[in-house]
């Protein structure tokens, strides 16, 4: 039987502004990355979204990003190899504390946006990422996307590595995300995502083990649901990576 | 045999912001309050100083802060207890990360400016800083005014304290630091500075385990440096609570 | 014929986060606050709104307030008199340089949330606030809460005031509004918030020359719409002081 | 008689942080760009600073940066054209009303850091920029790298420019400036500084129209005072353009 695990990014509110619907989107998911303030998310929802994961059973991931909350860590910022090791350290660990205080436990960590995207390509941006991640725990996983630079930095340092798909996504022919400010970025068809994901499972061209939903997408429940019922019908089971 | 330790706020630079002289102060203290970003400090800066912490073998405390770098953290703000909580933990779990990642381990929590001087007089703000360190780790020591509230409640929940006098300050008739904006509130004085903190010592009207001296004052090397002298020549030994 | 301005807080979304529904509201008021990037509100969206005001004929006014995006700028501060004048001065020429650009007129200026709140009890501050809108242009209005120190202040160095009444908040005894953390601090029924206005405007125990409605409370359209029926049966024309 | 501007970057401290030597170098120089908060600076900064221009009779420019104290404004950032725009009409306003309120004008707007360097190669970056100055003052000066982009996107619309060199910095064969990171990329001996200058302003290659001297490097003053006796012996008259 195929093991897969859906994941999605948490915690995006910020003070008085709230973003996506975490609680709905919960029972669909096996594996949550909460913001960690740098890009989205502050303290208070760190920790109502971490008893939130709880729960509902859900694996808890620190989802770090470029310290940008007025462009939602999506605008591409040049740091160096440190600055960008010591960004994810600061954001892992900060998140981490109210994993322990929730006295439940990290399960990954996977960076966000331009961070994410920038890291795929990126060699030097890539190890730096891995390295903090294993610096603070060897034991997490790393999630990435799937056939990415930052999978291959991650697995030569010996760290657990999670290959990531996105449903709600459309692709570039060399296998990087349509930039979301390109026409036809996001897929808004439940049908066309479910299908998207199923191919990438059932061919293997690249290794799938976790699927993104997008909490802040209007329709992340719809097609959350979607994946859940073709998921039973192709016995493929959910569960976060152990 | 007295046993005191000598604790100074360090990693107060940010970016291309250079304060205090943190290396020339290592020598002379035992144990170290490192900003964690929201006051002052940042990333790379924590990383650094808990590397000098760790040289100097002095113990590496985390200086959590309001979240105001422009007031330096010492502009009264108005939180709720939750508030205070989830800002405390998000540091000390921020600095823990470099603490883990650098091998070495963290010591104990001393709350900086307002946010220390107001959980001194306030039992509700005390209360909720007190439990984000418990939660965090129960066997972390928590700095504070001697005879303050936050040492009182910090007793309260169990939690191992370090009660601590200054020797660069003065004090009101109620046991609280003069305000930095009033005449008088600093001490320039070495000679004044060290005798300050043996009547403390050995008049024990309240208990005095740290000895607080200021990183960025002027003449905090001398401070440090006579205050060394003359402990030896009282027989009190330095080192941070075990 | 009695006049009346309606006044509403907007701009008030930030980056990827949207709050208010403010274009929905434009057609209902005669004046626009218009956040400046400390409290709510970027470059972006402040440009964007006055084009809005433009397009409906709304009278703009900087809406400047503590920096503290997290939290709305509703939470108290201790800021310095010169602190506080040049923090409204900033944001007053930052929106002005809008304005400028849109090729309109800046027209007023209404301090947010605790600034606001704050200013209404407090001498210094009050001052402070109308020196930095005088220094700036003498001739536009200063918006205050009616029979506040910030509209006594304002009218002793001769700063044109407009006297402010709240169509979906409870006062307290003092006059002062009940604060946002207590229970019946708002009116969520559109007659109750009518009749008030009515009262404030007939009684005349307190000058009530603009009422504000806040653009991010889910039933701002409807009481826009209540008050407009209202004033246009009890002859009172709504149109922003000139 | 050649006539020439030097300016400097001045206001670059940053609440309890201290940078440059700005009242040193006001004696020395005939223009200065003030730091407005986003890279460096903060409201009671630009203040004072533009008080200490108005005492030494030094023309007064915007500095606008990317919104990145941590960085400097010094690390590249990836902003839509619309946003650069924005960015700079909100600094530019933000200053002129201290400027307006210390009764005096500006009377130039220079892009610092990361803005002006990608400026300076991105016709796209130029052509916003010089929009959001033309649209706020169509009478202010633009700053720029002489030769650049940002010089020539100005000229298009119509605004008064004045071409950059650089005093204590080195040149790639480009004619863009070597990046700091780079060996050699500051000039630390008043000599050549001196030399490299007259050199611009003799061989016009370029043209030279203003100077710059930093105003945080440690030979400011010096280099500052080389400057003004090599332009006597030369007959070049230092006056900002008028």
């Amino acid at each position: 039987m195929i093991h897969i695990d859906i994941n999605c990014d948490l915690g995006e509110s910020f003070g008085a502004y709230t973003l996506g619907n975490d609680e709905a989107i919960m029972p669909f998911i096996t594996s949550a990355n909460i913001a960690c303030g740098f890009h989205a998310g502050d303290a208070g929802i760190m920790q109502s979204t971490i008893a939130l994961c709880k729960q509902y059973n859900v694996a808890v991931g620190a989802h770090p990003g470029f310290p940008d909350i007025q462009g939602f860590g999506r605008r591409n910022m040049v740091y160096t190899p440190s600055e960008i090791y010591q960004m994810v350290l600061y954001q892992v660990g900060a998140l981490f504390a109210f994993v322990k205080a929730a006295g439940t436990t990290l399960h990954h960590v996977k960076p966000h946006g331009a961070l994410y995207n920038m890291a795929a390509k990126d060699k030097t941006m890539a190890k730096a990422i891995a390295q903090a991640v294993k610096d603070f725990d060897s034991t997490l996983y790393l999630y990435g996307l799937a056939g990415s630079l930052l999978i291959e930095e991650a697995q030569q340092i010996q760290l657990r590595t999670c290959s990531e798909i996105f449903a709600d996504r459309t692709y570039l022919p060399d296998g990087s995300l349509t930039p979301r400010n390109q026409p036809g970025a996001m897929i808004h068809d439940a049908g066309k995502a479910v299908e998207q994901v199923l191919q990438f499972i059932t061919q293997k061209q690249v290794l799938a083990e976790t699927v993104c939903i997008h909490g802040d997408g209007e329709k992340a429940v719809a097609f959350a649901q979607a994946l859940q019922a073709n998921f039973q019908q192709h016995h493929i089971s959910m569960q976060a990576p152990v």
